[in-house]
């Protein structure tokens, strides 16, 4: 039987709605990491996964498959002054003004814990902390793993970009999901996340799974459905896992660009900052830290005295930043105003993103630059009282020719009423 | 907005069960044609539409697109001594033994009527009739359009491989179908037949269509519905077009390969062969006559009185075949014994019809080249009573290493009863 017979078959079985087996599974990503599969072949098999679903076992073959077409990390080594050290990581399934990274990783290190973090850049109206981190000068995401393990132990916290060597498969599924419209898709998203994040070898994880118009998942439902099927497969890799799931309805904090997000990430450091992105870091730290053996560690104390701050400012001087310099603003400004005088009743997440991504601070291709300024800074947030010609949000931008389509994306995503609003959750709910 | 945004809508809105509009599917299919298109995401595209289907309007608009994709060849000024000549021709959708447009293009052209067939090669377990017509030694499928004209003009039937001016959009995306499983789809399946067939310039044609296990088709009510959906496009095209559903779930006549189907096509031209063969031609041409004005004719007599032989002779002989050359044979035979005394309840055509693959009369990838002389000639049909011992079949190859797995083909395929079983009919309906 020729290889080519056996992938129109296996094409053809989740066609039907049939199961695909582990063996299945297996030959078809190391082929297609290998380039023994067609681009077209495997994209009218993720058409086909895309509509007719995969049983949970076949997304845990398909998570494991992809791990096994790259390398997988071990920090089981780790250790610091003669002390084994715990590693635990962070990922969030993408948000707007979602800069809850930066302040996390250092808070958590400030305990004795390893946060190794590799994260991407941004795509679309969801920023990426690459990005937000870039837009500090001298900082480099690119760290080889010698200097990726020596940061862990000297200083506890690192971000950067995953090597290449890591799964893959998931980043050539990835590109080839972006243009045939199979991205958003349950069981693809999770082997996805979970692949990159097992590979990558911490020994615990916490998925903040975000929920609404800003996030992937725009049901509670679904996201509830993935955070399950994420922890699940972490728990089968011997990967302790929790989830949680949290509001994005509307932005986190005020800032929703690259600079702005790291000066609003400085002032939760310091102790302050919008109350939603203070309460959200010391959820996921606290669950990081339970994870890693600390429940007793308080991360509220952590922000409070300054050794959170102290641990980012070793962690962005480790990786080449300059923590005195002066971050890069945007040259032109555009303020929105409320229109009549009540309580912002809405404040949507996507119409915001959108926003700023337009203005530059996104980008529509891989290959496109960010402008580190660009981006939205909030003046009031959902259930605050406004009044009629106050500002309610300045646009952020150095291509001021982006105003008017900026403006567009707000259409829409603001509304004022006279009743106020109930107080609505942050944190949904809890899976692990 | 880009041209990729584009594409990703397009095959997005189709994946969610929506219809594609006249504009989306001219834009995609001309852009696919013209490599603006990636395979990987007509890819997606297809298999999108093998599961959520197209509605009879978007299969006319995918056919329009892929007839505008190339040229569409005119007939209408075809004449002969001063008189117009009308144009018909017949396609069937593929089965075993079905040699019927051998004797069936010099019938009708026996009358007066031109018939340019433009055919196709094998590919898997049905034969293909340029492969047959090239077991006579000297003949050649590749004419000119020039030649055809002058060929439709003078001897008024032809045989001959399609440009590839025509329907390009076809030519290219059935190539991708084959390796991504989304071959056997009704709307695709309906839309490439017809686009090719009206792309030729008939200006009547009709349809073959099989039903049963040889068949694409294995049901009589999806072969009904393909047949509907076929005479539509036909007839939206200003092509007068009527279909016959006929059985496939035994081989037509007793020869089953090239150079045999031939002999078997020269036994119905000179007056005998097999009933069921001369049905079906006789059934078939009929059609063709009375669509292109012609009720009066009797394709019997022609067959009776040597006047379709004659046909016959001009066609091979104008492209250049040699009608006295002797057919090439087979090296190798195996014959294939009763097991026991009793009626043949059952011939598989299925079966039947991979055996004689295997043999070596079919390929198996487009660059294979078949053998003239392999194939199955049986010795008894549906019906038959046969005793023990006595032959069922010869097995024909160049190739003996193949009978074993030829053998294997023909596991099950036949069945042999104590009890007579009902005539079955050959044509099963009329739709048109």
């Amino acid at each position: 039987m020729s290889e080519a017979f056996d992938v129109v078959d296996i094409i053809r079985t989740k066609r039907d709605g049939g199961e695909l087996t582990p063996l299945m599974i297996e030959w078809m990503i190391d082929a297609y990491t290998r380039g023994i599969v067609a681009e077209e072949q495997m994209s009218a098999l993720l058409m086909a996964i895309f509509i007719r679903g995969m049983h949970r076992a076949e997304v845990g073959e398909w998570t494991a498959a992809m791990i096994a077409s790259g390398t997988r990390l071990d920090f089981g080594d780790l250790s610091r002054d003669g002390r084994a050290l715990a590693t635990t990581d962070k990922h969030s399934t993408g948000g707007v003004g979602d800069k809850i990274t930066l302040p996390l990783g250092p808070v958590v290190a400030s305990f004795g814990v390893a946060v190794p973090q590799l994260s991407g850049r941004g795509l679309g109206h969801t920023g990426g902390t690459l990005d937000k981190l870039e837009s500090i000068p001298g900082w480099r995401a690119d760290l080889t793993t010698a200097e990726m393990f020596s940061q862990l132990s000297d200083v506890g916290a690192v971000v950067c970009a995953a090597g290449a060597d890591l799964a893959p498969a998931d980043k050539k599924l990835y590109a080839l999901r972006d243009v045939t419209a199979t991205v958003d898709c349950l069981p693809l998203i999770a082997s996805s996340i979970m692949s990159k994040k097992i590979a990558e070898g911490t020994s615990s994880l916490v998925l903040d799974v975000k929920v609404g118009s800003g996030a992937f998942m725009k049901d509670a439902e679904d996201a509830a459905e993935l955070a399950r099927t994420m922890v699940g497969l972490g728990l089968d890799a011997g990967v302790s896992t929790v989830a949680l799931l949290t509001d994005m309805s509307t932005p986190l904090g005020y800032a929703v660009g690259n600079a702005i997000e790291v000066e609003e990430s400085l002032e939760v450091l310091a102790g302050g900052g919008p109350a939603d992105v203070v309460e959200l870091t010391i959820a996921l730290a606290t669950e990081m830290l339970r994870a890693a053996g600390r429940p007793d560690a308080d991360p509220a104390a952590a922000l409070a005295d300054g050794s959170a701050m102290d641990a980012w400012r070793r962690m962005i001087a480790a990786q080449g930043g300059d923590n005195a310099a002066p971050l890069p603003k945007a040259g032109e400004t555009d303020v929105v105003l409320a229109e009549r005088d009540g309580y912002l009743v809405r404040l949507d997440a996507l119409g915001v993103g959108v926003a700023g991504w337009r203005l530059g601070a996104g980008r529509a291709r891989k290959e496109d630059k960010v402008q580190a300024g660009a981006g939205v800074r909030l003046h009031a947030k959902r259930g605050d009282y406004v009044r009629a010609g106050e500002p309610l949000m300045t646009l952020l931008t150095d291509t001021p020719e982006s105003f008017a389509r900026a403006r567009e994306a707000l259409d829409g995503a603001v509304e004022i009423s006279d009743v106020q609003p109930d107080a609505s959750p942050l944190i949904l709910d809890r899976i692990g």
